[in-house]
């Protein structure tokens, strides 16, 4: 068993409206020190045997055009094996 | 600089529909031994200054109540020092 995990964030040049209201809510129930929120969003997929080769090549490009959107969005993508 | 990064993902007890049509798409396009895919959501936080003591707790607090949903989300917070 392994686990993929991919993290989908919006490129720095990109405006996070949903980052910037956390950041404020953030700051209105006193956190100090606050200097950026940015939200994203994470997928975990478990799969049966090992992630390798063209299969992890399969997963890196369902990352770039599948979970993200390559004009606004970065992706990271690691691999957790022996993962029940 | 400190850097806080919080992922919030539905218990697993709780259906997730989005993770479902992922998997979904996953597979239809060629990806085998898909076992599950679930989706959620990621915040990174960067603070100035440290991260300890009652502002660690505070953090804590907020991620708990504020940045997920107790009743169906679990989260977790990993704090990343030195981040610039």
């Amino acid at each position: 068993m392994a686990r993929v995990v991919v993290d989908v964030m919006l490129k720095p040049e990109i405006l996070d409206p949903q980052g910037r209201a956390v950041e404020g809510s953030l700051r209105r129930l006193g956190l100090t020190g606050v200097t950026g929120v940015r939200q994203g969003k994470q997928f975990i997929i478990d799969l049966a045997g090992v992630v390798e080769g063209e299969r992890l090549e399969l997963l890196e490009t369902l990352a770039a055009e599948l979970l993200s959107n390559p004009v606004i969005e970065d992706y990271k993508l690691r691999v957790i094996e022996d993962q029940v």
